[in-house]
């Protein structure tokens, strides 16, 4: 057991922040947190102390969206249209992961780095390479990740080198499936990579399995209204997008959909009866000029939202610049609909890139005793002097909005220290 | 006289790139560009060479609106709106630079900071304390920037302690002008802070003094709905905003405009008709839910327009960061109106947060001969393999979207070496 000390700063609920100046978290043997407290005990006081100081100690980031091997290409292809994109870079990018010791060598280095960003835990896509998509698992798992990886499903409308036959997407899935008995943190979840892209035969399998071997689903959906067309002319005896996944069993507790962006009642409430998780990418939707998503209005009516990077439709890992992008989107949408004031607060929008995520893997609001500690501690000190005293509350804003890597001097993940 | 040697990457056009792989920039003794080659001729050869490898050499940034005192605050209230925000934080922050040397201890972070960031030539507003401002001057010029900096003007609806009588005003401003012939590269400029904050009289008299002495201006337009409604209110016999500056002689050549977020057509029509210069803020103008200004449109239409971080409404003084929220910006305007591509590519705002605002210090278009050598260094040399050679436009895209202080290993100002 041990003891961690410093300025925590814990979103207990969507817009609430609990601040414990010179607090004290207690963590048991296995990492879980068995006391958040302003004051130890006698028997606590004599556990081993990790004394941040003034240091802020936030939740680490929870990462519900990316695409691992579109890493490489971060930052590029930003005038291209979302076709182009796809064709000039993204499936050319996916199709060099059939090559092992390439994808040994982006994964290390990006487990690597979303640890020194402060991401944790994360809900992510593979390639369809059944090999790499291991290579992934490993790296993330070696580096402290928790989260849920899938080798990506699509046997139709792919690219040079980069589609399977649904015989060949059905054999390698379940060879894979078998491959991630050892995984410890990273657990697969089934991936048809969108509708567009998996003929209904092979979703009817991947619905089945899902459902057999009690695994969850993650995909797209309502991305841009030229693929909200596309599905309709694809599957038109299904009226909606998400009747294309319900269809084949796969709109059911936990699936994540990223995106979410055109979005009407009908379909807000089909998410909220299913418990459909949201991945909003504000970033990615801006760069591929796919729509600003109503993502304060999703949580308002109740539906769970949470955030992903998209990298590399998103052009940062950096969740901290995710979630002020989240912001500034939801702020632009504000000023659309001439609702003065209906945008994100600081307080939001870490909730939904923090805790709205870790709830996706059993946690509860804030730091609570029970859960896995997963937190980064946050080095400040660069700060310029404002002439006064910074409150603490006004220090985590301005870590969410300048937050840099070298910032982060400590990430713990299921209680371990994994940086720092 | 010296070479540098490098893979130079021109803004020679709006959206128009000139890339020199391993070309060479020859300085004279002055620090004005001699020649831009492919080949050295034998002369040149003999000269001293700075060799950067593969390094990018790319034009350093202008930053065209921010303002100083407000950079203790970056990243602080973003969750107020704008009236909450000045009176919380801006007018309060601005207020503490009557303390010499806090202003002390801040402008010199700040212009270090600017540097780092590859900033080398700013157009920057001041507090309205004139000892403040000289040391601001001072810090700039002593770490190799070049600019024009004013003292603020404000004789009504200021804050506390951050207002001047107009007979102040006049006099701090002639005290502050005489102190400033002292710098050689810090310039000052004429700073009614806007209409809303100076009397018709002190407007008046600031016209007339920028005329007398032939000094540029600076101030605000057309930031929010509220504040054209407010300037309307104060001067009703003005029909439009830029008529309250035009009316007092400071609608000009070189004017400095920031935000132009709301504009019509004869609003267009008279600032290209004045040459005045827009400098466009899009990261504050969403963080502080001012608009999305139609950035693309007012350059096609023949609008000098340049970008400005204005800190503290935006949140980054990284221009870099500022030229991908443009883009941004951009591309949510382009999905509003549905005009699919009409958004701002890599290159054009590239131009526009380098060329565009060197223009302003006379240079020309790229890297011209005869003109000053303002220029980064960046190396890319962190970046993630794509399993295949990258070309130079993609690394300069790349680093455009995810350039940090790190990638940035030498700036020149002026032709002098001020980092790395």
């Amino acid at each position: 057991m041990k003891v961690i000390k410093g300025n925590i700063v814990s979103a207990t609920g969507f817009g609430e922040l609990t601040i414990l100046e010179n607090g004290f978290i207690v963590l048991d043997k296995a990492g879980k947190i068995a006391a958040v407290t302003e004051h130890l005990t006698e028997e606590q006081k004599r556990l081993p102390l990790m004394d941040y100081g003034e240091r802020l100690i936030l939740h680490s980031f929870v990462d519900m969206h990316l695409h691992a091997p579109q890493y490489p290409m971060l930052g590029m292809g930003m005038d291209l249209s979302l076709l182009d994109w796809l064709n000039t870079y993204t499936f050319q990018m996916e199709a060099r992961f059939s090559d092992v010791e390439y994808a040994r060598e982006v994964y290390q280095r990006l487990a690597a780095d979303l640890i020194h960003w402060g991401t944790t835990r994360v809900v992510m896509f593979s390639s369809l390479h059944t090999q790499a998509t291991w290579v992934l698992m490993e790296e993330l798992e070696k580096a402290g990740l928790t989260g849920y990886v899938g080798k990506v499903n699509m046997d139709r409308n792919g690219g040079v080198n980069l589609q399977e036959t649904t015989k060949e997407s059905k054999r390698e899935t379940l060879r894979w499936l078998d491959g991630c008995e050892r995984f410890q943190r990273i657990k697969p979840i089934i991936t048809p990579r969108f509708t567009p892209s998996c003929t209904d035969g092979l979703m009817d399998w991947l619905g089945r399995l899902a459902e057999e071997r009690n695994l969850f689903v993650q995909s797209h959906m309502n991305e841009n209204l030229e693929e909200i067309r596309l599905v309709k002319e694809l599957v038109p005896d299904c009226d909606r997008y998400w009747q294309t996944y319900a269809k084949h069993r796969m709109w059911k507790d936990h699936t994540v959909m990223a995106h979410c962006v055109h979005i009407d009642k009908d379909e807000i409430a089909a998410l909220k009866e299913a418990n459909v998780v949201v991945a909003h990418c504000a970033d990615s939707n801006i760069n591929i000029c796919s729509g600003i998503a109503p993502v304060r209005q999703l949580v308002k009516e109740g539906v769970w939202v949470t955030l992903g990077s998209d990298i590399a439709g998103g052009a940062q890992l950096s969740m901290a610049e995710v979630i002020t992008m989240t912001i500034r989107s939801s702020k632009i949408l504000a000023m659309q609909k001439q609702e003065d004031g209906n945008f994100l607060s600081v307080a939001e929008g870490y909730y939904l890139g923090t805790v709205s995520g870790h709830k996706y893997f059993g946690s509860g609001e804030g730091f609570c005793v029970g859960d896995m500690f997963h937190a980064i501690v946050v080095d400040d000190s660069d700060r310029i002097s404002l002439g006064r005293k910074m409150t603490v509350q006004e220090r985590f804003e301005r870590m969410i909005y300048r937050m840099k890597k070298e910032n982060i001097v400590a990430v713990y993940s299921e209680g371990k220290k994994v940086l720092g």
